[in-house]
């Protein structure tokens, strides 16, 4: 479990209370919001049945110069019609309102249960206590109340010199289950005290949520939630991020996501391993990517990697049936770095040998070589175990 | 557990020993065989790894004069190399030799890990006493030895009154794992007595397969070996089928591979439910498919089927994902005949009351109607519980 460590970032400032949704007595609605105006980009779920803050975020006259976020764990506020929309904008309403901002200021993100009506009006009633609740240091009390099945909370800090100064990002996620294609039941916010343009915040948002957030699967399935946003102040007091500096901006911001992004993969319900599948040679990128989503989702080669059985053969056979192009003749694959299949066999027992411990371990990869072509994708996912079992088939009743 | 019976079918013999592929001394290599020249039609996975008694069988001069089958299990014989191409060849054509047939009259099959050298050895050695188990009560015996992790055998047999006389229709398989789109790890064989032109007969199986094996789902892999053939040799002594008498035949054809087909998927590693998930009201049939593969294949669904738990949100939200068009407000979702969602919402406490017992049963509905279009699917799945990971987790080492 990685130590959840402070996040301070100039300008932000963050609170977290319980306000009933559920049983046990843990923050269950978060804020942070921003003292000065920001800029602001936000992704959403691709899922087609998505929750009401989505919708109601979608239709947002500007999605560019939010302030921060309200966000409630233990309802997905999903499948919930026009009541579920009606409170999203109420909550927005009221908490834009105590705090003194523009209506329409603050994003609103739910996660939970799907098809249950949100009790609107404990966390109406709840809201000033929550803006009560506002200080510098209170980011990771937000963070603690979006956690729903997560046996931990996920946040990480970047410093970054640019422009002679300092700037700083803070990142805080909650993930578990649903974690699969183009984001799971994910929430992920960073506040940074960089100036970004709001265009090339969009930019480069948009990327390093490609390079991270898409690569994770944990079961394969797409939440009607997810939700990746970030928020912009300024506050460091340096210039407008160009250039050179635009892109170490970009860079830190890439490698902060991707730790959320293997934070929650590692907490993926019920996972005691994380595997990154990479796939070489393929036709093209896009064949690559099938081929490597197929086996991060296989369930064979999930409850293989649980009972650290070295079984390439279920490996290929998922990027057999994922529509790729293949020839098993001229396929390779490596486990932990050694190669166990060449031509399409199983030649060198003696690789077989010293990877059989690398995959005791809690991360290795996996690495399958096509040999037909310059495609190449990779994906991280976790192993499929009891415990998904334990905590998936109980989970609502 | 269905009852295993007898199935004779006249002119047709099987057998089945134990050549010691496997460490138990249970029976590991089939065989059945007609009397009598038969006509023939196969199918096999699409699974673009495959195996090497498929890839072998695809290179057959004439897959539609085939007169019976030898199958072991215990090893795939996939990911072998041309070594196990060779061994196929041999042992079909030692099989051939010894029952005085034409070369190439014999199917071949495997089932069991994959990347492990076929110990064809053991197979040739034990060919003549395989040849002399041969009897018309034996093809029971056939089946005990092409399973694998299947919890019981599965066969059925069925008669039908065709122009003024009985045919017989018998059908062995073997399942359990990597059942999913366009068959499983399946092995299936139906013997008849019925004479049917070749061309008939590859029509009407391929339609029956259609609606029955590739129907049903356990993990959403595919294997490399999956093979369904149906071998008749018109020892009935009837005129060949043609108009009516064919029809009846198909739709004999047809319930009987529905009945393995159930078998299978209700012995699905780990298994205790057997849902089938219906699409209606999607634009297109097609649309319908994704939609049904989407929610039977949901490690969220499985595990919320198998805990009991009325979960339609996650059924929904698999929909969601799946490509197809759907516009959640005029979406409806019935569990065992009880309508839980309508316009993307949960309405009716009392339905979701009534259907709670209901799907405590082994084997319910689940109904998503769309309202969008004609578009309709069906699929049956299993649930996913603690004993699939049991099963997969230590199936290799």
């Amino acid at each position: 479990m990685p130590a959840a460590g402070k996040i301070v970032v100039p300008g932000f400032r963050g609170g977290g209370v319980w306000c009933g949704i559920r049983k046990s007595r843990k923050p269950d609605l978060a804020i942070v919001v921003s003292d000065r105006a920001c800029t602001s980009a936000v992704l959403f779920t691709r899922n087609k049945v998505a929750a009401a803050p989505v919708v109601w975020a979608r239709g947002l006259a500007s999605r560019s110069a939010l302030r921060g976020v309200v966000a409630n764990s233990g309802n997905a506020n999903a499948c919930t019609g026009k009541e579920g929309l009606s409170a999203v904008r109420r909550i927005s309403a009221k908490a834009c309102r105590t705090l003194g901002l523009p209506d329409g200021s603050l994003l609103v993100s739910s996660t939970g249960v799907i098809g249950v009506p949100l009790p609107a009006g404990k966390i109406l009633a709840a809201v000033p206590r929550l803006c009560a609740s506002l200080s510098p240091a209170g980011i990771p009390r937000a963070n603690e109340a979006i956690l729903t099945t997560d046996a931990y909370p996920k946040r990480v800090v970047r410093k970054l010199r640019v422009c002679g100064g300092t700037v700083t990002l803070g990142g805080i996620a909650k993930g578990a289950g649903m974690i699969a294609p183009n984001m799971g039941t994910m929430l992920a916010y960073v506040f940074t005290d960089a100036a970004v343009r709001a265009a090339d915040l969009r930019k480069v948002f948009r990327e390093a949520v490609d390079l991270s957030f898409n690569r994770i699967v944990v079961d394969g399935d797409m939440s009607t939630n997810d939700t990746a946003a970030i928020f912009a102040n300024g506050a460091c007091g340096l210039p407008r991020l160009e250039g050179k500096d635009l892109s170490g901006f970009a860079g830190a911001l890439r490698e902060l996501l991707l730790d959320l992004a293997l934070m929650i993969v590692r907490d993926g319900e019920g996972a005691t391993r994380v595997v990154r599948i990479s796939v070489k040679g393929a036709r093209s990128d896009r064949d690559a990517e099938s081929a490597a989503r197929a086996v991060a989702t296989s369930p064979l080669v999930k409850t293989a990697v649980f009972g650290a059985d070295l079984n390439w053969g279920r490996v290929i056979a998922a990027v057999g049936r994922s529509g790729t192009a293949i020839d098993p003749g001229r396929a390779e694959v490596s486990f932990a770095g050694e190669k166990v299949m060449r031509r399409g066999m199983e030649i060198d027992p003696q690789a077989v040998r010293r990877a059989v411990p690398k995959i005791r371990k809690q991360a290795y990869g996996i690495d399958v070589d096509l040999g037909l072509g310059k495609g190449s994708y990779f994906v991280f996912f976790s192993d499929l175990g009891h415990d998904y079992i334990r905590i998936n088939a109980g989970y609502r009743t």
